[in-house]
C-alpha cells in the first residue's frame, strides 16, 4: 500500500458497541486511518467522540450527508477514501448509496439494509458506480475458516451431503428493549431492523458461514420463527430446514434466548469422505473428522508440512504464531485488511490476490436480505418448502 | 434384593454387539445372572455362546418358544426370571408378547418393536398381564442426565422455550450394508428394521432423550429424511422441527452419514432463566449456563453441598467417586439395575423407590414408535406441521 | 476359559470403597464370580455384606486366615480360585502371604504393601510359589493407555525425552482423617499406611504410569513433600524432579490438597518427533502431537485404517464402539479380565497371550514401593539428588 | 487522553516477529502512532520497513543513538513520546538507558536485559529518572488472569498452599538455529540471549505469572536445567521446585522441547477453599474449582450478577462482549494501552488508576532476571534449595 486508507464514519459514537469494534478491527493493522464521523445524531454526543478519538474537530460532521459533501470537496489524499456506516440496519442503504454515489467505497455492518429492495438497489448502484462494497460479516475472518472452505473446495471431504449451522444467544432472553439497552430496542423495532429480529442480527451470519464455507447455495427451506418474549415485536428464534443445490441437506438455527449462551456461532460439514466442525468461541481450532483416520485439529498459525499445509488463504490472514490465540478482533480486522488491500490495489490499477478479495461484499449482502425474507415468507406458509429465488 | 435375578436371553450369540453390552451391563453389579439362552437361529452359534457364557447345556435352546415353554416348567427360583430380548427389530415383538403372557419380565432392545401397531398390542398385553417391560434407552440412564430431568423439574431453569437434541453418526457412510456388515445388513432392511433406518436405529433415542429430561411432549413435528447413500432402502439422515406441549419449540437431528462423528448425542435445553448442555460422548459433565452467572459443570459423583446437591435420582445411577469417569457401560448398567430392583421388590409385594422405578418401559416404547410413525409422514407431506397424535 | 473363576475377598463389606470397585470390575465380563469372604473384621457387618453380595453364609468367613484354611479343604473348582485383598496396606503382606503359600493367586490393591521390606518378601513368595499376583493400577488399564504404550514402544515420538506426571486431588484438603472418613483415617494413619500417605496413596499410581507408557524407569529423583493440613500425620503433596534411564527428565506431582479437583491424573511423554497426552478424567481421548502436523485424536473403540491402527494391546481392551465412552470400571476390569485370561490359561498348561500378560506385577508392586521410599529419603535430604536403587 | 502518545521503534523491521507484535498493540486503540524507528541495523531494511509502516523517510534512523538525539531535539507533541525496544536481549539495557535519560519512557521486551547487573543498573535508571519502564510480560494482560488475581487477592481460595506454572512449547526441538531460524539464533546464542535459554525466553513469563496472581514471592528454589537438541549452547528445558513466602509449594515447567507443543502457558494454583486454572491457549476461560461446589467457568467480557461479578481488572481490560474471543494481541494491547493511560496521566499530574497502573514494570524486570540468575546457580549446585535473594 502507497499510504494509509483514510476513513470516515457514520454512527458509532461514544457507548456504542459496534463501531468500537469496527475501529478497532480497522486501526490494528497501521494500514487505516480515522478522519472525520458523524458519529451520533446528538451532536454534541458527536464532538465528545470525537474527541475521544482524536479526530479534528472541523471534521466532525453533523450528519452524514454534510459529511459525505464536505468531504468530497477535500483534495485527494486528504478527504476520507472510505465511508464505515455503524448505524442501525434502517440507516444503512442512504448514506451508502450516496457515499458511492459521491466516489467514495464503503464497508458496512450486516445485514446490509433493512429490505431486500434496498439491497438490490444497493446492488445496481455499486454496479453503476463501479465502488467497492464491504460487508463485515465477521465469522468468515477466520483463518480457520477459511481453512475450512479451502478443504472444502479442494476436495479434501468429498462430495457434501449435510451442513448444520447454529448461533445460539441467551442476551434476549428478557424484555430488554424496555429496561434501556439501546442495541436491543432498535434491533427489536421493525422500522429499524427490518422483519425478522433474530434472522437479521445474527441468522444472516450464519447462512452466510454455510454458504462461504460450503461454496453451495441454499435452494428451498423450511422455517419456524417464535417470539418467546412477551410484549416483543418481532421473532427471538428461529430454526430452519435447509435444503442446496447440490442436494445437500441442512439445518439452521438461531435464537436469541437460549439462556446463558454467549455467541456459540458453530458450523458442521460433512461430506462423502470426513467431516469438519468449527466454533466461533473455539475458533483457532478446526476439527477434521476423516473417516477411519483419527480426528484432527488443523490449529492457526502453523506451518504443517505437505500434505498438511495451511491454504494460503489461512495464513494471509494470521499474524501471530500458533498457539497464541487470534479472536474475534483479529477476524474483524481481516476483513478490513483486506478491503484495504483491494481497495489500495484497485487505486493504482493493480489487480488484487485472491487472498484480499476474499471479504464479503454486496452480493453476499443481497443473498443474506432474500435469506430473511425467503424465511419470514416460509414461517407464514403452511407448504412445508419455500423456494429461494434470487 | 432377596436373591440374583435370572436372566434368559433371546439373540445376543457370539459376536453380536448389543448382547454382549446387555450382559456387561446385566453382570456389572452382581445382581444378575445368566441361566439360559436362545441365542441364534443357527443351533450351533447358539451352543457354542452358551458355551462362552458359562450357560448350562440344557438351557440353551433352539429357540425362543422352546425356551420359554420349558423354563416355564422349572420351579421358581430356577427358572429364568425374565427375558432380554437383543434380536432384530422385526423379531422383538413375538418372543416379548410370548414371555409376558408366560409369566416373565422382559427386557427389550430399542426401538420396542417393527411398527406402531406391535407396539400398541404389546402396551396391551404388559396392562393385561402386569409384567413389567423395560426398554433399554440407554442415554436416560446416565447420572448427569438424570440430574438434568431433576433440575428441569425443579423448577431451575425456569418455563422451558427450547430443545434441541442431535445424535450425529458417520458409520453408514457407505453401503455398509451390502459389503458384510451384518449389523448395518438388518438395519437398512425395511422388513426387518421398520419404516426409518435413521429414526428407528437412533432418531428414537434422542426423541426420548428430549421428552425424558425435559418433561414435556412433543405435539407436532415437521420432518425432512434423506437417503444419502446410493442404493441404501432405507434413509440414513433426518432432521425434525418440533414443537412442545407448553409451546416450547425444537430441532431434532439425527444422522448415519455425518462422516467421522461417532455417538456424538447431545442435548440443550433453555428456559427462561437458563440453560443446559449434555453429550453423551463427554457424559460426566452437565452444563449449567445460568442467565448472570459463571457457567457451572455438575459433575457425575461429587457430594456438593447445598444449594447445589445432587439429586438422588443421579447419585443412585453412581458408583465411584469424582473423576473417575463412568461411560455407556454404566448408563446401560444402571436401567438394568433399576429394573431389577423394581421387579424385586414387586416380587415380594414391596414398593419399588422412585429412583428404582426411574426406567423406559412400554410407554416410552410407544411413544418411539408414534414418533418415527409421525416422522415418516411428515416427511411424505407437503404440509408443513403433522400431529403427533397419540 | 474353561469356566468362571472363583474370587475370595478379604476386606471390601459395605460402605467400603474400593472393594465395591473390585466387585464390579471382577464381575463385569461374567468370568468371576464371588464364592467367600471375609469382608470386615466386624462379623456381623461380614455377614451382611455377605448376605448382600448372595454369597453363601457358610463361607462368609470371620478372618482370612479361616477363610484361606478352610477354602484350601473345599474341592478344585468349588473352592476360590483368587484371592483379592482390598483391606488397608499394612494388611496386604500377610494374607497375600497366607493365600500364595496355600496355592491360591492374588490380586491386591496398591501400594502392594506398607513398606518396601515386605515388597521384597512377596516377590520371593511369588518367585517360589510360582503364583500370578496382580497389582490394580487401575490406570494401566485403558485402551488409550496402552495405545500410548504401543506408539512409544514402536518409535512412533522418536527417543524420549520428557515425562510429565501428575495426580492432584482436593479430598484431604480438611483435616477429613478427625471428621469421620474411615478411608481418610487409616491412609492417613503411619502405621495402617506407610511412609508416606500422598505417594502411597496416588504417587505411585503416576510414577506407575509414567514407567509403564514410556518404558523407560526411573534412575534418580528429587522430592519435595509437605504437610499442608494442620494436624495431619504424613505429607498431603509432593512434588518430584525425575530423571530416566535414558537421559529424559521428568516431573511427577501428587497431591491431595488441590482443592476442587477430583482424581485429574494425566500424563505427557515428549519424544524428538512428538509428543502425546493423555488423562484420566477424559479417557477415551489420546492426543497425539506431531511436529509439523495437526494434532491427533485416538480415540477409543475405533477401527481406523492403516496407519492409524490402533494397537492390539488397545483393542483387546475394549467393550464398545467409538464414542460410547468406556470409563474407569472398564479399566479396571481389564486388569481383572487379563489376570482371569492369565490365570485360565495357565491352569490348562497354555500361554497367556501378551495382551492377557500386560496387567501389573509384583515386580511393579516392588518398584511402587522403592519408589516411595527414595522418595521419601530424598525430602529428607539436602542432597539433590538421590538415586532410585532396586 | 488529550492526544495519541507517539512511539518510537528500536528493533521491529520487516520480517521480524515480535516487533510486529508490539505494533499491532500499540496500534488497536488508537491511542499511539508510530512516528519513528531504528528498525534494522542494516539500513536499507530499516529504511524499507518505515516505508512500509507509513513512517517519515527523515524519521527513520540509522541506530537508536542518532534517534533518541534527533528526536530529543523536536519540540513536545511532535517529537516521540516513548520508545518501544524489541531487539535482541543483549540491545536492550543501552537503548533504554539513554532513552530514559534523554527524558523519555520505555517500553521494553522481556526479558528485560541480559544480565541481573544490568537489570539492577536499569531499575536505579528509573528511580533516578523518575521515567516509567514498561515491561511485555503478555500473559499478565488478559482480562481472565486479572480476575484470578483479584479473586486470589480477596481471599477467595483461602490461605494459598499450592502453585503450578508450566510453559511448554515445541519450536526448538530441533536444532533450529543452525538452519536459518533467525529467533531461533540469537536466542541460542549466549552472548545475544544470556545466561539460560529456557528460562530468558519463555520461564520468566510464567515465574511471573505465578507470581503476578498469586501475589506471592518465590524465596528458594531447585532447579533442573537440561540441553537434550545437540549442538545447542544452551538449555532448552527446564523443571524447578519452587517455595513461597508463605509456605505456599509450587512447580515451574518450561520446555522448548516439548515436540508438538505451541505455547501452552498455564497456571493452577489451589487455596485452602479452592482452585484456579488458566491457559493461554484457551484464554477466555477461567476454571474456578471450588470444594463441594461445581466448577465454575468464569468468562471473559460477561455482566455477571454479584456475587460473581467481574473484577474491574478484568472489564477494564476487555474490549467485546462475552463469547467473541479475545486473544494474545488483545492481551499485550492491554498492557500498551494501560502504559499509555499511566503515562498521559503523569503528563498532565493526574493520578492514573488502579487499573491502568496494573503493567509490569521494571521491578517485574529485575525479578526475572534474578530468577534466571537462581535457576543457573540452582542448576549448577549438588544443593537441594538455593534462595532466591533480592
Amino acid at each position: 500500500m502507497e499510504r494509509r486508507l483514510r476513513m470516515g464514519m457514520v454512527g458509532g459514537g461514544k457507548d456504542a458497541f459496534i463501531g468500537a469494534v469496527h475501529r478497532i478491527a480497522a486501526f490494528m493493522d497501521g494500514k487505516i486511518e480515522l478522519v472525520c464521523g458523524a458519529f451520533s445524531v446528538d451532536p454534541e454526543i458527536s464532538k465528545e467522540s470525537g474527541k475521544e478519538l482524536f479526530v479534528a474537530q472541523d471534521r466532525v460532521y453533523p450528519d452524514y450527508k454534510t459529511m459525505i459533501e464536505k468531504e468530497a470537496l477535500l483534495p485527494e489524499g486528504e478527504r476520507m477514501d472510505f465511508l464505515t456506516i455503524v448505524t442501525p440496519n434502517f440507516l444503512h442503504f442512504e448514506p451508502a448509496k450516496l457515499a458511492m454515489e459521491s466516489g467514495f467505497d464503503v464497508v458496512v455492518e450486516k445485514p446490509m439494509t433493512v429490505s431486500l429492495e434496498e439491497a438490490l438497489a444497493l446492488q445496481e448502484i455499486v454496479n453503476r458506480t463501479g465502488r467497492t462494497l464491504c460487508l463485515t460479516h465477521t465469522y468468515s475472518g477466520y483463518p480457520m475458516v477459511k481453512q475450512a472452505k479451502a478443504m472444502v473446495r479442494e476436495g479434501h471431504f468429498g462430495k457434501i451431503r449435510k451442513i448444520v449451522v447454529e448461533y445460539p444467544q441467551g442476551w434476549l432472553s428478557r424484555l430488554s428493549e424496555r429496561e434501556g439497552n439501546a442495541g436491543a430496542a432498535w434491533r427489536a423495532d421493525p422500522k429499524r431492523s427490518g422483519k425478522s429480529l433474530v434472522m437479521g442480527d445474527i441468522g444472516t451470519h450464519v447462512a452466510h458461514l454455510a454458504e462461504y464455507v460450503s461454496g453451495l447455495r441454499i435452494t428451498e427451506l423450511c422455517a419456524d420463527l417464535t417470539t418467546f418474549v412477551e410484549g416483543r415485536l418481532l421473532d427471538d428464534d428461529g430454526s430452519v430446514l435447509l435444503r442446496f443445490e447440490n442436494g445437500a441437506k441442512g439445518v439452521l438455527m438461531a435464537s436469541q434466548i437460549s439462556a446463558g449462551e454467549e455467541n456459540a456461532v458453530r458450523i458442521r460439514i460433512y461430506g462423502e469422505k470426513g467431516g469438519l466442525e468449527w466454533a466461533n468461541e473455539d475458533p483457532n481450532n478446526l476439527i477434521v473428522k476423516m473417516l477411519d483416520q483419527p480426528r484432527q485439529l488443523y490449529r492457526t498459525g502453523n506451518a504443517y508440512a505437505a500434505p498438511y499445509t495451511l491454504s494460503s488463504f489461512a495464513t494471509h490472514n494470521t499474524r501471530i504464531p500458533a498457539g497464541h490465540p487470534e479472536g474475534l478482533l483479529e477476524s474483524f480486522a481481516n476483513i478490513y485488511r483486506n478491503f484495504a488491500l483491494t481497495v489500495s490495489a484497485k487505486r493504482v490499477g493493480q489487480t488484487p490476490s485472491p487472498e484480499a478479495l476474499d471479504f464479503p461484499t454486496v452480493a453476499d449482502g443481497v443473498r443474506g436480505m432474500a435469506f430473511i425474507d425467503t424465511v419470514v415468507k416460509s414461517n407464514e406458509s403452511n407448504e412445508k418448502w419455500t423456494k429461494f429465488v434470487l
